[in-house]
């Protein structure tokens, strides 16, 4: 099976600028900004690790882009500034003739290797990894497809599956299903991988767990 | 496989009153009742399909005892007004010496039977599936174990196998996970459960999906 995964190319989506602002009241944007690229760097690692053929980062600005193609290498970084579903739809395109193309959000910081692997192994001509709030955390094509990523985006990937025709999947994954967007999921992160380079940053900006009737998320101020 | 599922004696602890208070902004006191019990309805649904030998319904209160044996049977039914650590582990030192035994929270409805019996037969002595903000939504159990349900019990449950040295399992499901403590959770049930008792119930009281951006939940007058 592990030709399988041999033959995908992951393409990850990232914004550079100003991210999670759900986050605002309790992050001032440089920690976002730091923050999203400490997830961009767990998935990336997991990524790596799990063996694809290649890895794109899709970038929506070119702001500090050799710096990026620095830190980020071996992936290769494509600048699109253009609407997020048109920009991975183009992508899209140009892969699905050749290789099995694997959309994975950059803000999975519990995803781990044995996970995406068996994801990737799936079978189906569309396999969709649901995320909270109906999102569509990881998305697997082996056919060509449309992607629809706001407004409900795993609704809208079931449907156009469907309309399609398309053999379609879900994979049922708990840490595949946590991306990062509230408070609440930072404290999945600390419950759950406090040793991911995303959990040792939100432990270094002060943020821990009390276990006080439900576990909940205090910031402390540090040195 | 299907023998190792009709061993397991499943627990299903149950509050009847004044359930979900986390709900209360968005349901009063009836609706939170009725819902718990849609959810319990669901997830005894699924638990008796999966082909257990058994369930106990660990109830904390003697309220309208018969008219919840009428509804619920063939479950069992015990009431134990104690803690529910103290009236789980008891019922668990009762079973485990016959029985692999399943805890099983009652407000899980977007899981399915198939998860289910993938948990149930899944190899070690204590297997869990991990919930939101830390807590323990399935939990299998094969030899003696301790169980502890407030102030994180994903954590404590984790440190408690491995200090009695038993092998220990997380099962990973995002269906599994999405136990009902606030309206974000709702929204997990209209989207992924629709048609579960608990969907057509929040439908009925004029729960609506909004795809607005990011789906989100709002109530529309009925009746």
């Amino acid at each position: 099976m592990a030709e399988v995964v041999a033959e995908v190319v992951a393409v990850i989506p990232f914004r550079q600028l100003n991210p999670k602002s759900r986050l605002s009241l309790f992050l001032n944007r440089k920690e976002r900004e730091e923050l999203a690229f400490f997830m961009l760097i767990d998935v990336l690692k997991t990524v790596f690790n799990s063996g694809v053929r290649d890895v794109v980062i899709l970038l929506q600005s070119d702001e500090k882009i050799e710096e990026m193609q620095r830190k980020l290498k071996p992936a290769k970084l494509q600048v699109d500034t253009r609407d997020l579903n048109t920009a991975i739809n183009d992508v899209l395109n140009d892969l699905i003739n050749s290789s099995p193309v694997a959309v994975i959000v950059s803000d999975l910081p519990l995803l781990n290797e044995k996970i995406l692997r068996k994801f990737l192994q799936e079978e189906g001509d569309v396999v969709i990894a649901p995320g909270r709030r109906g999102g569509t955390n990881m998305l697997l094509v082996r056919k060509p497809f449309r992607t629809s990523y706001h407004y409900g985006s795993f609704v809208k990937h079931v449907s156009t599956a469907r309309f399609m025709n398309l053999k379609l999947k879900i994979f049922d994954s708990f840490f595949a299903g946590c991306d990062v967007d509230t408070p609440d999921d930072l404290l999945e992160v600390l419950l759950h991988a406090p040793d991911s380079n995303t959990g040792k940053f939100l432990k270094k900006l002060g943020f821990r767990v009390v276990l006080e009737k439900n576990p909940r998320l205090v910031r402390v101020l540090t040195g």
